[in-house]
């Protein structure tokens, strides 16, 4: 079980100024009791389509169908698709299997190697298809995207389709499993008329939201992770967030301490520092729910507020080289979100040597993740010394469950916030404007007035060159 | 050469609330010119070891010697070092060799596969060792640390020497190449007592300017990268840097641009975004350089300033899809330093396909490499519309001279911003309790009442676990 622990937060660790005190929880545990009783009755209606994920049993039967039918004869899988279509898939590879994975033996993994392509750069995929090279027969490209018009995922999509019919002929539908809108879309109508295997993106839940769907499912159970244990987990912290009392329900807690720290107290940055390399990309994946769903230029009042606490991703112990002089000496900005891992994968000892060297002889026969630990310790420490706060979200192991029950807790917390800051938490009007010039200046059809006023962003001005 | 463009930072572009205006760069000017040639005199006067770098033909010799003694017999480099020991090596590895560079076989690449292990994770060392496997005999230990007492470094040094003397005998220290002190510490006296090979970290140069010395040179000359022109790169900035005209040095123009974003502009936050897969551990690199040298607590008239910019790092087209909605209309509290890549090292052409599908036909034929630029230009214009400003230094190419010229403008940039800030950008003060905290906690002897204050971080006070 995964568990919250926010003593650090405090103002008896941190001083009064950055730290909550009494009167700051009993504050904020007016406005958290009835934004959870809005967000319960939101996921009791059926309105909060992530929230129906972990029970979804059509879903995880579709998911393991399809990885059946396809892990036998694959032994390279590309994902193509970007943000949510992409960072959910990366978390769970990288939490879930070893960093060395793609290194391994086709014999020595649990599933193809794993390819997720979530960009349009070049290079990126020039050289990841150059790799694959004769493999493609036994290649299996998983696209995704709910309308199939994300430029990205297009532009990939039609490159590497166009690879595999040339060298895998009429055969190339089959190597094709398109993650997409089961109903309609350019993506939908493209693998229909091809016949490619489909898996459905719902309709009722948003990119970043939707890792717990086949669109991040599918990959996890192809490479060899338990779905029904990531699905179990999510469902156990699910009824753990129904729970109204705020210092019982992690979920309420969290939002409430982060909402404290942006609202009262000073501290607009959110960093996530795992002190495990596996969970990195969760941080990553953090990220775009945090950023995408809190960043908003008005309330539901339509009043500007420019909300959106700024997500970092950092990492344990690697960044205590990095980050952590400004952390405790920078401006006082920051509540840091330590992950800790009570009990890793694998554990490594350190062999009896130089026992004679004073400056190593306390290492010998230390385990290397009580030295993790108490660098994760030591950190904590100094940053409350310097009155800077801090909560530890722990994790008893590495486990599919516990990473299920990590993605649920954060998506409820994302819920809760989007409730204290009164914003829209499930739209992103932003990225719009950003898409319609990409397709202005690529030409599309109809964007000709907004190329019109993207023209002078394309020429370089000497003046301001340095 | 690379070059930095600052239009979209202006007040033409972004208004004058969130751009620079001419008196704005009028009342720069006037800071920048004297701590331009305050850093000069510092350079001239050999008080800045990094800026001897690039002409350092010593260090370059001694790197170049000794990969070519051990690059024909070595399939395998295990690095082990962290910050300023790890960060340069990986940020060049990444630059300038593909991202399936590991993955190749040993005769497609240019050098031994490199696996640089920044952080105690046992799972990481553990997995990392595994698959080394039978190749032990062929894989060469690089260990970086100024004194060898680094604890994440000398633990993992001790399991890794220990793993090579079981599986190599005797041989063991000829597969070891010490980067440390030429002088004295513990990993030197290891080092000439066992035989290893050494090379030297400079004296004069901290961790996070280090790696255009050894420290980040022989990973680098061992994978075939051209340091020859990676210094010459560097170099070549180093003469550009010297011209005391603000608007006509790009490492002057940038440390304005980014000084007047902290003290006149509200933007505390600096967001490094490469439009490229293989300039994202640059950015990496760069949170550390700005992180550590800038973030400090009082400035050197000793008064409590609580200085420095927060280091975000980004990747575009990807993070569009995940950060665009906040850097847009999130807290206007961003300054974003884009990189671009004029001409990317491989490009890939979208195929003739779909030309009947409307929100498609658009990409039939098109560069990769225009959609991800075009995909820049489209976020550098939503991001003005909304009154963002951004700044992007632009690579004609990714090559090693260009890396160099990059990294040696950061250097300098840095340094400048110290003078602006009036603090010490080359200590980092801050980062000495966390590390004497965990030996108190490992149990080393003389920190015994160190321990005791840690001790009521070690106890899980559970009224504050939800």
């Amino acid at each position: 079980m995964i568990q919250l622990y926010w003593k650090n937060a405090t103002a008896d660790a941190v001083g009064p100024e950055h730290g909550l005190a009494p009167t700051d929880l009993a504050n904020v545990e007016h406005r958290i009791i009835p934004a959870h009783a809005t967000v319960m009755a939101q996921v009791q209606a059926g309105k909060l389509g992530y929230a129906d994920l972990p029970l979804n049993a059509e879903y995880r039967a579709q998911v393991k169908a399809m990885a059946a039918r396809y892990q036998p004869n694959t032994t390279d899988m590309v994902v193509l698709g970007i943000g949510g279509s992409a960072l959910g898939n990366i978390a769970l590879q990288a939490a879930l299997n070893p960093h060395t994975y793609n290194l391994m033996s086709d014999r020595g993994r649990g599933g193809p190697r794993l390819f997720v392509l979530d960009n349009v750069d070049p290079a990126l995929l020039h050289d990841t298809l150059r790799l694959l090279g004769r493999r493609l027969r036994t290649t299996l490209v998983n696209v995704i995207s709910k309308s199939g018009e994300t430029a990205e995922t297009a532009a990939q999509f039609m490159i590497v389709r166009e690879l595999l019919r040339k060298h895998l002929g009429d055969g190339f539908a089959q190597r094709i499993v398109a993650t997409t809108d089961a109903a309609a879309g350019t993506l939908h109508e493209i693998a229909s008329a091809e016949g490619y295997a489909m898996l459905p993106v719902p309709p009722d839940v948003g990119g970043r939201f939707s890792v717990l769907s086949p669109v991040g499912l599918f990959s996890a159970a192809m490479c060899g992770i338990d779905i029904d244990e990531l699905l179990a987990g999510a469902a156990a912290m699910k009824l753990r967030t129904e729970n109204a009392e705020m210092t019982a329900n992690p979920a309420s807690m969290l939002a409430a301490i982060k909402f404290l720290a942006v609202t009262a107290k000073g501290k607009p940055l959110h960093v996530m520092m795992p002190y495990s390399n596996r969970l990195t990309m969760l941080a990553d994946w953090y990220r775009q729910l945090w950023a995408e769903s809190l960043g908003k230029k008005v309330n539901r009042a339509g009043e500007e507020v420019f909300a959106g606490p700024t997500p970092i991703r950092a990492l344990g112990a690697t960044d205590q080289h990095s980050q952590i002089q400004l952390y405790r000496e920078g401006p006082n900005d920051k509540l840091i979100v330590f992950l800790e891992v009570v009990k890793h994968p694998v554990d490594q000892r350190v062999p009896e040597a130089f026992t004679d060297v004073p400056g190593l002889a306390y290492l010998a026969k230390a385990r290397l993740s009580k030295l993790l630990g108490a660098e994760k310790t030591a950190t904590e420490y100094a940053l409350a010394v310097s009155q800077r706060p801090s909560v530890t979200i722990r994790f008893d192991a590495i486990t599919p469950f516990s990473v299920g029950e990590f993605i649920y807790m954060y998506e409820f917390t994302t819920s809760l916030m989007g409730e204290l800051l009164n914003i829209n938490a499930y739209d992103q009007p932003a990225v719009e404007l950003g898409k319609q010039a990409t397709f202005a200046l690529m030409g599309r059809e109809g964007y000709n007035d907004m190329a019109a006023q993207i023209k002078p962003f394309t020429r370089l001005d000497k003046k301001h060159l340095a």
